[in-house]
């Protein structure tokens, strides 16, 4: 939690930089005025959080000169900034050490339509500065700090979590944190608030007040709601300050254990995107290369992806290394015309080992399996796959490694090795 | 097919002894008569065939008196014969190279309630010879020739397939050989003839005539109907005497293939029990080592079982030798009160390994496995797999190997190399 002198000097910094924009605006006589958002605004900020200064330009402005009067305020303060582009183009700065972001957007009002998903952030701060009390803030900060312990904190695509503002909604909705993990503990499937239209799907449905037709929980994935579920029911059987702790950097050394498995490595150059861009086709590449395991019926027991400065790694790790030298072919049940066909074929081919039998009904045929070790499998396998728009192109240089001792040593497999959810940061009695 | 020569010198082997059996029964004043029946008596024998008499007594004999008179008989006319134990004690002798039968039952009429099931052989055997023409009779050879071939032919729970009687019904309700290969090419599912009650349900019904609350066709397999489907389609589009003649020994080398398999070879006592016994049991073996594998998740391939002189194998062939050190648990849903008690479980064991964490909505945590090899996890579980009554009583003498070389040296593993339904016996250009 931000000790009162940060809250202090983030908002001298934030006073500061709208007062010079108020001014460049009436200088240039542009219809806007400047709102300071997020967090800090409404007092839930965690510390080290970010200053985000909002540009409410009038509808009237044609969207490209209100991204360029925007990019140009922003300059007319931080002139060495560089320009983001988000939805619209924006500025961020660094000022004594705190990141400042400038953002244009619209001037909307509630439930009418937005032109981008930004024009909304200014009525979400309006919304819950009118509702957020001062017992009420602090239950948001509790609520952020023990999501952000189980990882679950942040509605990038990184993360599929809780974003600040759905940990505001649910402390207006539950109105204690207490509350919240009491409803949390008991709840069974999806978590659905406000939904009086169900028209929405996902694991996670919390209606945004601020425009009916969205659901400001959308990014939560399943298992993120599983983590809260499970972390909510152990912190009310073992309640503990070391909920709310959060250690970047655990440290804490991976079992060592002989696994008895088989690992390969796909290894992808990391594109040069945005994370909330990237994190989708790492996870898409994770997926599409799990099942096309499951289909050509490799013995997998766990993928997992870990994205790091300059590569995106999938591990994969298996039972065995390679299928047998022989592959059964089930054919049609014996009533169907197509068993002749069937036969015939297998028994022609060159790859006919064993057979026709029947099992089950079934014809069966056992043929020659020429690419056996797991490994060809994915190289001959590897354009095939989808991995995403920015990850397909650097499938041409991606590699897939084999050699068990340099998988071992790798960041990838030590992360693997690390993966554990902290439900039970307060059982110190637990062996890890 | 036998020759003129073969069927006169039975007929005149069962005509001697019925006549030396007739005159013991008059000198001994039993109500009873003799009568020739099976195959032999309907003319649909095939080559080497045995004969079979049948001593039908009054019903007025209590069962054990008549167990016993039918046994005094057959001893007068072979004093060294042994008795045999079927549902009535019986006697089998061998005169000139022909195995004789001679059989005691009840004198029952068409449709009344049998005592035992022999009682019903000799009103199979009058029906018969009432409606069997000799151009029927022609048919009901071919396709007992047929069904031998592709080793269907034979209700004894070995064979799970088709018994004389049975192809002797098929004729009678197909007319030709032909038409019943026609109408199987098309069958698809069940071959049901005149269950007009629908009161049974295995794959093939035939109600016997004799006795319509009786399925003649219980014995057969869904396999053996698979097989007799593929069959006829082949040999009505390749029809060929090949489907006809039938060859012991085939003596065809199995194709030596590098299988890059792991196999594990039970092997138990053969017990001193008559087939019908031994093999469902085998079968029960069987099927229940595959289920064991199954629920173990190891990765069965195939499975196979084999009886020689002496012992009972079950060959069980996997795409590996072992499972991985470490075994995933998966808990209840996250939204399920039992998490709590599955994760504090798991983590307190000494066979803890990594977790936990959320995989689709579930609690997952790994452990160590103990035993990884499938052969130690058969040697410890083998007390659990039910074997039936008397391959049971065995168990304890028996071994589970896993000498690669050895078992691929066993007669077993040649079987099981050979397994190869002859669908295609005319298709020699064919590879096999």
């Amino acid at each position: 939690m931000p000790d009162e002198n940060e809250k202090r000097n983030k908002h001298a910094i934030a006073d500061d930089i709208m007062k010079r924009l108020s001014s460049e605006i009436e200088k240039r006589g542009i219809d806007a005025d400047t709102v300071l958002v997020g967090s800090l605004a409404r007092g839930t900020a965690l510390k080290n959080s970010d200053v985000d200064i909002f540009i409410r330009f009038s509808r009237n402005y044609e969207r490209a000169k209100m991204e360029r009067a925007g990019l140009d305020l922003g300059f007319s303060i931080f002139p060495d900034a560089t320009p983001k582009y988000a939805e619209h183009p924006y500025i961020s700065s660094v000022v004594s050490g705190t990141k400042v972001d400038i953002v244009p957007c619209y001037r909307i009002e509630f439930n009418t339509p937005k032109i981008s998903s930004v024009d909304r952030t200014p009525l979400h701060t309006q919304y819950m500065k009118e509702r957020l009390t001062g017992k009420s803030i602090e239950e948001v900060i509790l609520t952020k700090l023990f999501l952000r312990k189980q990882g679950i904190y942040g509605s990038e695509l990184k993360t599929e979590g809780f974003s600040g503002y759905v940990c505001e909604l649910l402390i207006l909705h539950f109105g204690t944190f207490y509350n919240f993990m009491e409803q949390m503990s008991r709840l069974s499937g999806r978590l659905v608030i406000r939904d009086n239209v169900k028209e929405f799907h996902s694991p996670v449905v919390i209606i945004d007040p601020v425009d009916l037709s969205r659901n400001a929980g959308a990014a939560v994935s399943n298992d993120s709601l599983s983590v809260l579920k499970t972390a909510s029911k152990f912190f009310l059987m073992f309640p503990s300050d070391d909920y709310f702790y959060y250690d970047e950097n655990p440290g804490t050394e991976p079992v060592k254990h002989e696994r008895g498995t088989y690992l390969l490595a796909l290894v992808i150059e990391r594109p040069d995107i945005i994370d909330d861009i990237l994190f989708p086709q790492v996870h898409l590449t994770r997926k599409k290369l799990g099942e096309f395991a499951e289909n050509m019926e490799l013995p997998l027991l766990n993928i997992f992806d870990h994205v790091e400065e300059k590569t995106v790694t999938v591990l994969m790790e298996f039972a065995s290394p390679s299928l047998p030298s022989i592959e059964k072919r089930t054919g049609p049940p014996a009533g169907n015309m197509n068993v002749v066909s069937f036969i015939e074929k297998h028994m022609n081919s060159p790859d006919f080992v064993r057979g026709p039998f029947v099992e089950n009904g079934r014809i069966v045929i056992e043929v020659r399996r020429k690419i056996t070790q797991f490994r060809d499998i994915f190289r001959n396998n590897l354009e095939n796959i989808n991995f995403g728009k920015n990850l397909n192109r650097l499938k041409p240089g991606a590699s897939i490694l084999d050699n068990q001792e340099e998988i071992r040593k790798s960041d990838a497999y030590r992360a693997f090795l690390s993966v554990k959810s902290p439900f039970l940061s307060a059982r110190k009695d637990f062996k890890k």
